[in-house]
């Protein structure tokens, strides 16, 4: 077990004593007790939170190891000193650790350092400040289920009796983040509607919104509090059916496009100028809604927040159910009706109660500043909304998010599907998000014609033949306009996203650059998930300290703090490594020549070889029932049936660690048996190691608590496979070779003719541990992204003009 | 979707408009509604709890559709009169099917009937009566969400006012049912420590255990309540550290064993009568606990009825932290504990607020009626429980629950380790489950060293290597005791459940067959598995309706309405089917002769066949480290590394369904090239088909509420597999040859020399479909529950004189 927090903030000593006043550890009783170890079992006494009376506290106590031989009871009561080797042996039990398994008892100093669990280091008996300074340090530290112990205390009920605090004295501050004071059983939930500027269905009237608020009751009493916005077209439910039967053919030819001579000016887009409906007009106003529900669709992460002082605002937008409007899949319709909510939440736009009345509620509950959170499609609304420098938007906390739809579904003049959906295109996410068709009277009687007349301009315009970037991608592109981002902005991705790929937040990445703002990133080894359950590194508190700081102003130096770059480590578990940068224009490249099998400094000389991307019938119906099979086969060294459908070149073993960060560019001379063509290429981790299990793994019995006796999450951890394995795929890339300049204009190909072909995989940041080597395979149908045509296409590679530029930290 | 409902009461029209009127929908409002129509559309107004106002509930109208072109506000503000048309096509769309992707809106009924959904067949313009008949029906129908109606509504606060119902109000059942009317977030939790009749850990006190309850806060004001009791030795964490280093090793030789003339009373246990310390003496008596918990672990189904008017009652017994004594694995003494806790709830037993002040406390708030629930070592110790016929016990639901330990890690003098756990044994459950360890003070100290030496005692005892049926066995064997049952038991158990294998749950059912008290069982088709957030079972309700009847004396048929056996379809998704028995002794069998890969009616002549037991190495690897290869490869028809392994019989294709109900049994002539040897067998469905996946699949986005704001399931189902699959094993079976008599005496092997050998396979229920072929596998190491010693063994089987005995329904 590996500790990570960035999250604590080191105080001084009278730092330490004013939050420890505040949140009632440190009393008159602490303060007069006889002797360190008094101080210190008044301390332990007060972290009891669940036993009456003395004889029961001291039957826990009993519980705990204080010396080897010694329980803390006797110790305590011997009138024995605290000294670090004490502490720490009891710390390591409060915080869940096992002796024999977790730790030696008679090493905790070293356990706690192995652990990188922090302390105080000060030798022999302890004062009363020391014992208060570790206690404080204590409660800032996490324990093995992945929170602080002060959080633990928190889900035991320690902080019930602060319920009743007047708002004045809320929100409470501890450490710099804002503590679970406020009482989840109370919560305030309420609909409104906020008129949108958008009528993106073209029925006359401005569409409402539906929006879902959960905000503290305190805020009955005063206090305002910031909104953290979640905005997901799936929040009102999904059309799982309608979707799958909108599911496009995959196993269809790749075809010959015809070559037109586009520049990006042809297909740019350009914002148009709509024609809107004038606003409803006010019947009246009140402070309460006049509709509640019972239970959102929530993101955990959200919860934690809404015992914390927060409230956790949902809206599922244009084309959801309770709400007017179509889905559009990301245009710039859907990035004006979501910021429109953060409008309403900053006091700049009407909402009301119900659908007709036009009674006008505002959000006189809420401070005015917003954070936005969510993964995926959610996290990709942020990022949208963030581009429009919309006030009162202070920070978006953007995970796995889409920041170029075309890079969602294309690359380089393909169709390329995210992972695990073939299929799926931009018509179908906007068919299965469409849940105004839950509402079956709305939706029949009067949108689902208009609603399908569109999906059918949709399919046209998202010309999923072509693959081309065109202008329908261009409005979906929310890069363009970074440049006008005024709110911080924290990212955070998985290397090992293959859904929305590492390239989106890269691209945003490179993009903030020169943007004056404050930006982090967190990259982990996971696929498309969230991180807020995870065991070794506090992200809870990282976002704690970073909305505390950004929406309550909070002045707990969170920018400092939080390093730049965090980046999990794809070899050691439990590693996450602060940088500076990821992914630096700058960085030192290497660069290896292909030869037969091989990846190597020298160049060789002129040297063709040629794959197939055929298969008999029934192996293309094994691979494409059992994608699994297909990604292993398609880098295992050893003959199978996918062996004459690519080609693998390897570097021999390397000799020390290398870490690969950024984009790897390949440079192929390559030609086609016809007149199109494509190229898909996997950079591979060649070399037989026990290598992170695809998934985190749930920790079993350990529960995350958000709050005493509110909503739970499950503790989660990348552990080690249990079997070594021979490789593992870095990085990948797809290349349509009639899209040689860029992804807009078609080039013409000659059959058999060699044309020079750049392509720019995914970037990554990977750590290709010494004795493995690196390899790059070159094929042409990706049975999970690409069209499968199953034709009778063979390519050539010319290995003297192919080469490899790994950029290398 | 097929909807299946045991639990709904069909009720008379008084009946209706009683119940109806006990929970508020029926009032003098409904009753002087002047149309049926009007009384429906006020009916439609209390079931839309969430919003206030008129025009907020027309803008809900709007949503669904009353007929094909016509939405629900206007075909009731025209007047029009209610149809079963009208009625069900609302009734779809209340219950969250949509038209189109479930049932088509031109034909609801017929989607109602194909759904199985339960209907009035009125035709013409309804009265207010039958409107009112339809309604309740509605109330007590499952929505595609798997939970009533009422049930939703209930998540969605309909009962929220029904909180403030007087103590004498309460519980209030519907349909037979207690409902939500508990206020969740005013649960009293307690913890008290109940004083056994046993001293486990030989220290010269009775072992107090720990309790913990959870009863609703009306207790407070009178209302006495039943207690569900969930006795989970997991229920305070476990070891898991500690039981991986436990583990035994697995790949070590099958040995020759020494034979002998035991017989059963040679080796029966018998009661044995202990010491047992003076019990403590009272200091004083008080109505309040001194101790309460944040979060207990939780089995779902209690936390239902949590809301429902019945206390949740979790004790982990002898050995767990906070509790006294050693876990000892099934042994009399843990029956003993698990029982003085019913005791206690019954009012027979003291308990203490703490460990030291000796404080008395009683279940004051209970009304002496107790149920065991809980699933695999908790409906063993229920099992265990109900086998003493101690008094308050009035049912146990025992889910896939073992009745003797010997079947759980032995068979037929074998050791066979359940499926998942190669290396597991009844030590290494009571180290995992010892969680007496986690308070290290108390552990180390206190109790460790007698512990490790009972741990080594039971190693001696359970006799890994011999795999005999002993002492130690016939003191956890459960069975014999099952004539002392006076509760009802309701059983379930998966079909394909290779931990607590099937034969653990036939066997109790046939144990049960004379004794007089009610026994029902369900036997679904996953592994080892809870069934109570299912969408095609009403498993809840079902539990409701019987529970309320047990534990409250609710006269509502439960006994009779629930079937004696229900059986989940393994062919067809969504399909229970009730049967009057299961697996009954008298049912007629085929026999099936052996000839070369053939199970045929008429036998062949004399013919010897043989196989290998030893791989070379790297296949052994391979198969040790990846069951889930070896598992198909061992059935699998075409060449593989283990063709040589094995032998397979097939019958020819069945030209019509065939349904096997209970054990098949094997009888062969055997011989082993060594002086000890061992059989296994599968029993086969070879077929290409698609079958249900292994695991019930969670159904996305659809949690199951377990009240309102309250605690939550994820609803799941079995569904088909995307692709076909060539077999499925259906049940297994295994012996040493050196067991052919029984499992405790040993006889002699001679090398060679054949011998007649019975075995009984684990009972099933399964539809081999026509067309599929009925398999027998035999073979001897099994990777998966066997030793593996890779040893130089061969096998023959003189098939003239093989059979195989299949019971067919």
């Amino acid at each position: 077990m590996k500790n990570n927090q960035f999250a604590r903030i080191s105080a001084d000593h009278q730092t330490v004593i004013d939050e420890l006043q505040q949140i009632h550890f440190m009393d008159n009783e602490v303060n007069e007790a006889s002797t360190s170890a008094a101080a210190y079992r008044l301390l332990l006494r007060k972290a009891c939170v669940n036993v009456q009376g003395e004889h029961g506290f001291d039957t826990k106590l009993r519980n705990y190891l204080a010396t080897p031989d010694t329980d803390l009871k006797d110790y305590l009561n011997a009138g024995e000193p605290i000294t670090a080797e004490v502490f720490y042996l009891v710390v390591l039990q409060l915080c869940g650790f096992l002796p024999g398994d977790d730790f030696s008892m008679d090493e905790p100093l070293a356990a706690m350092k192995e652990m990188q669990l922090p302390m105080l280091e000060a030798v022999g008996a302890w004062t009363r400040a020391q014992v208060l300074d570790a206690w404080y340090l204590l409660l800032t530290t996490h324990t093995k289920d992945g929170q602080t112990f002060l959080d633990l205390l928190t889900n035991q009920g320690y902080f019930v009796p602060f319920y009743d605090l007047s708002a004045r004295q809320k929100p409470l501050f501890f450490n710099g983040k804002s503590q679970a004071v406020f009482d989840t059983s109370k919560l305030i939930c309420e609909v409104v509607y906020v008129e949108s500027s958008v009528d993106s269905d073209h029925d006359g009237n401005r569409d409402l919104l539906k929006v879902e608020i959960i905000r503290p009751a305190d805020t009955e009493n005063g206090l305002k509090v910031p909104a953290l916005f979640t905005a997901s077209p799936y929040n009102q439910d999904t059309n799982d059916e309608a979707g799958a039967k909108a599911m496009h053919k995959v196993n269809v030819p790749l075809t010959e496009k015809q070559p037109n001579n586009l520049s990006y000016k042809d297909i740019a887009y350009h914002d148009e100028k709509m024609e809107l409906p004038d606003p409803r007009s006010i019947n009246g106003e009140t402070k309460y809604a006049a509709e509640t529900f019972s239970r959102e669709y929530s993101y955990t992460l959200n919860d934690y927040f809404l015992a914390r002082g927060f409230a956790a605002v949902y809206s599922a937008g244009i084309g959801t159910l309770d709400s007017d409007g179509i889905q559009t899949c990301g245009n710039p319709q859907q990035t004006e009706a979501t910021i429109n909510v953060i409008e309403w939440l900053n006091g700049k736009r009407c909402a009301y109660t119900n659908r007709t009345d036009h009674i006008a509620i505002t959000a006189w509950w809420c401070n005015g500043s917003v954070a936005m959170t969510g993964r995926s499609y959610l996290g990709t609304l942020a990022t949208a909304a963030a581009t429009t420098g919309v006030e009162g938007l202070k920070t978006i906390i953007s995970e796995a998010a889409i920041s170029s739809w075309y890079g969602y579904y294309r690359e380089g003049g393909l169709m390329i599907a995210p992972d695990g959906y073939p299929g799926e295109d931009a018509d179908v996410l906007a068919i299965e998000t469409m849940s105004r068709m839950k509402a079956a009277a709305d939706y029949h009687l009067h949108i689902k014609d208009y609603f399908d007349m569109q999906m059918k301009k949709m399919a046209r315009d998202m010309e999923r033949e072509s693959g081309n970037y065109n202008t329908f991608w261009d409005a979906r592109n929310y890069l363009k306009k970074v440049k006008n981002i005024k709110c911080d902005v924290l990212m955070v991705h998985g290397l090992n996203d293959w859904n929305v790929k590492p390239g989106q937040v890269e691209q945003l990445w490179q993009a903030l650059r020169d943007v004056p703002v404050t930006k982090k990133i967190i990259l982990h080894q996971g696929q498309h998930i969230y991180i807020n359950a995870f065991r070794s590194i506090d992200y809870t508190d990282m976002i704690n300290l970073w909305i505390s700081h950004e929406l309550y102003g909070v002045q707990n130096g969170a920018k400092e703090l939080l390093p730049n770059v965090i980046v999990q480590d794809n070899v050691i578990p439990e590693t996450w490594t602060v940088y500076q940068d990821w992914s630096e224009p700058s960085m030192a490249r290497e660069t290896y020549h292909f030869s037969e099998g091989k990846l190597d400094i020298a160049s060789t000389g002129y040297k063709v070889v040629t794959f197939k991307d055929s298969l008999p019938f029934d192996h293309f119906k094994r691979y494409a029932e059992h994608l699994d099979q297909w990604q292993r086969d398609i880098l295992a060294e050893e003959p199978n049936d996918l062996s004459a459908n690519r080609l693998l070149f390897k570097t021999v073993p390397v000799d020390k660690d290398m870490i690969i960060d950024g984009r790897v560019r390949v440079h192929v001379q390559a030609s086609s048996n016809h007149s199109f063509g494509m190229l898909s290429f996997q950079l591979v981790d060649y070399g037989e190691a026990k290598r992170f299990n695809v998934s985190p793994t749930p920790i079993p019995m350990r529960k995350i608590g958000l709050g005493y006796r509110w909503r739970e999450d499950q503790l989660r951890e990348f552990t080690l496979a249990k079997f070594a394995t021979p490789f593992k795929m870095i990085s990948k890339g797809h290349i349509n070779l009639q899209n040689r300049e860029n992804a807009w204009k078609v080039d013409e190909l000659k059959p058999d003719q060699f044309y020079s072909i750049d392509v720019d995989l995914q970037p990554t940041f990977h750590r290709l541990a010494a004795g493995h080597q690196l390899g790059l395979v070159v094929y042409a149908t990706d049975f999970g992204m690409t069209v499968r045509g199953n034709q009778d296409l063979r390519y050539s590679l010319e290995l003297g003009n192919c080469r490899l530029d790994v950029p290398l930290r």
